[in-house]
C-alpha cells in the first residue's frame, strides 16, 4: 500500500518525527508502543524476527530492494517521500534512506532466560550505543541472553538497534524490574556470576576460565557496570568472582563494550 | 589570556566552526594544521602530550578545572564563551563545555615502530569512532603502536580523539604513503603477520595464541580490515597466518573495533 506523501505536516507521519531527539523519542515510543528500524538490512532483520510493522518511510530507490517484506506486507503503509522531506521530519539525513516503524513487544520475562547456560548482566548502561555493542558481541560470541537493570538503555531505541546490526531481535532479553533481586535469582538459577571490575582484589579473566573449565557445565553470568562509575559496589561484593582485563599502565579502562567483547570470548 | 567573546562572527573563534561537518572539518584543519580536543579530561591529555595548544574555547564554568594547564600556557588565548554561543559555532551542544585547537605533529614515521613488537596494523578502517576505539584497546592492552592505511580515518579528528579517550596522544601511530610496502616491510623486520578475516582458510584467533608460545619473543603484527568489505583479499593471501574469532551461527561478524579487543588480548 504505497502513499506517496509530500507535505511535512502529515499526521501519517509522525512516527518518524525528530529522531535525533533522545527525550521525546522516548515518550514517544513508549507511549505509541513503537519502535524505529532504519537500514534495509535492519528493517528486514526486525521483521523475519516477527516484529509487526506499522508503517514504512522510504524513498522511492529502496521500493526495490525491500519489494520482498513490502509484498509480505501488503496491509501496512508505505510512506514514499523524497530523501529531502525525510529528513526534514526526522531531522537529519537518513543515509541509508529506509525507515520503518514497529510495533513494541516484550519478547521475554526474566525467568524465561534463567535456563540458559551464558548471560551477560548490563548495569545501568545508560548509552545506547555501548547497550547495542554489547548484545551484538554477546550474540556473535555464541552468549544465549542479555538481562538489564532498570536504569539500562533501551534495547529497541534506533541507536542500540542500529549498532548491534539487529542483534536486539535475535539475541533473547529482559529487564529486571526489581534489581536487588538479581543476584540471588542468578545464584539460585545455579550461575557462576562474575563481575568485571578494575579493583584490587579482581583476578584476570583467565584465572576464571581457568577455574570454569574444572566444572563442566558450568553456567556463567557476566556482570558489567556504567560507563563511568563501573558496577555498584554492592554487585562487586555480591558476585561469586570479581574478574578484570589486565590494563596497561596509565590507561583507565577499555569501554564497557569492549571488555564485554574479551569477556564473552574468553568465558564463552 | 581570558578574551569574553559574545560575536558568534568573531574570526578569532574559527578554528571551532561547524565541527560536525566533516568534510569542512577534513579540509580546515588540513590546511591550518590544528586539531581539536573536546572535554576536560581529553584536552589535559593532548597537552601534557606535548602538543602545542593554539586557543581554548571554554564556558566559565570550566575555566577552574582546567586553571593549571592555562597557567601553563599563559601566552594562549582562552576565548571565553556563553554555552548557547559555543553550540551556535560549534553547530552541537559542547556537553563537555570545553575544547580546545591544538597544533598537528607528526609524531613518528612507519620506521620508527618496526621496533616495537606488538602493533596493530588498520586497513582502510574509514570510520573515526572505529579507528578512535581500535587504538584506545591496543593502547589499553599493551601494544605499541599502530600502522593506518592511507585511507585509513585521521586519528586526530575530534571524534577519534573522543573515542579513543586519548589514547591517540599516548600510542604511537603513523601512516603509510605506500601501501604496498606494508608486508614486506613488517617481514623484513620480523613480524609474524595475522590477518583477521572470516575466511574458510582462518584459524581460530586461539590457535595463533598457541603457536606463538612456542616462538617466544616473536613480534606481532594484528591487521585489521575495513567495515564493509573486511581486509582486501592481498592482504589475506600474503599474510603469514589468517585467523578468526569464531562466530554464531546466523550473526556476520563482530564490529572491527570489538575484534581488535579480542585479537589485542588474546595475542598481546
Amino acid at each position: 500500500m504505497i502513499i506517496p506523501i509530500s507535505d511535512p505536516a502529515d499526521r501519517r507521519l509522525d512516527d518518524y518525527v525528530r529522531l535525533r531527539d533522545v527525550n521525546l523519542r522516548k515518550h514517544l515510543e513508549a507511549e505509541r508502543g513503537l519502535f524505529i528500524a532504519e537500514g534495509e538490512k535492519v528493517i528486514r532483520r526486525a521483521v523475519t524476527a516477527g516484529y509487526p510493522p506499522r508503517s514504512f518511510l522510504l524513498a522511492e530507490r529502496w521500493l526495490d530492494s525491500l519489494s520482498d517484506v513490502l509484498v509480505d506486507h501488503d496491509d501496512v503503509p508505505v510512506y514514499l517521500v523524497t530523501e529531502q522531506l525525510a529528513e526534514e521530519i526526522t531531522g537529519f539525513h537518513v543515509h541509508r534512506g529506509a525507515l520503518a516503524s514497529l510495533y513494541r513487544q516484550l519478547r521475554h520475562g526474566v525467568e524465561d532466560l534463567l535456563g540458559y547456560d551464558r548471560l551477560v548482566i548490563l548495569e545501568d548502561i545508560v548509552d545506547h550505543a555501548n547497550v547495542g555493542a554489547i548484545l551484538r558481541n554477546a550474540a556473535g560470541l555464541g552468549w544465549r541472553g542479555a538481562l538489564l537493570s532498570p536504569r539500562s538503555a533501551d534495547p529497541l531505541y534506533r541507536r542500540s538497534i542500529k549498532v548491534s546490526m539487529g542483534s536486539v531481535f535475535s539475541l533473547p532479553w529482559a529487564r529486571f524490574d526489581d534489581w536487588g533481586r538479581a543476584i540471588p535469582l542468578l545464584n539460585d538459577h545455579g550461575f557462576c556470576t562474575v563481575a568485571l571490575a578494575l579493583t584490587d582484589e579482581a583476578v584476570d579473566l583467565d584465572q576464571v576460565r581457568t577455574m570454569l573449565t574444572d566444572r563442566p557445565g558450568q553456567k556463567v553470568a557476566v556482570m558489567l557496570g556504567t560507563e563511568g562509575a563501573g558496577l555498584s559496589r554492592s554487585w562487586i561484593e555480591r558476585a561469586e568472582v570479581v574478574a578484570k582485563v589486565p590494563m596497561q599502565e596509565g590507561v583507565d579502562s577499555l569501554n564497557v563494550a569492549a571488555a564485554s567483547a574479551i569477556a564473552c570470548y574468553v568465558l564463552r
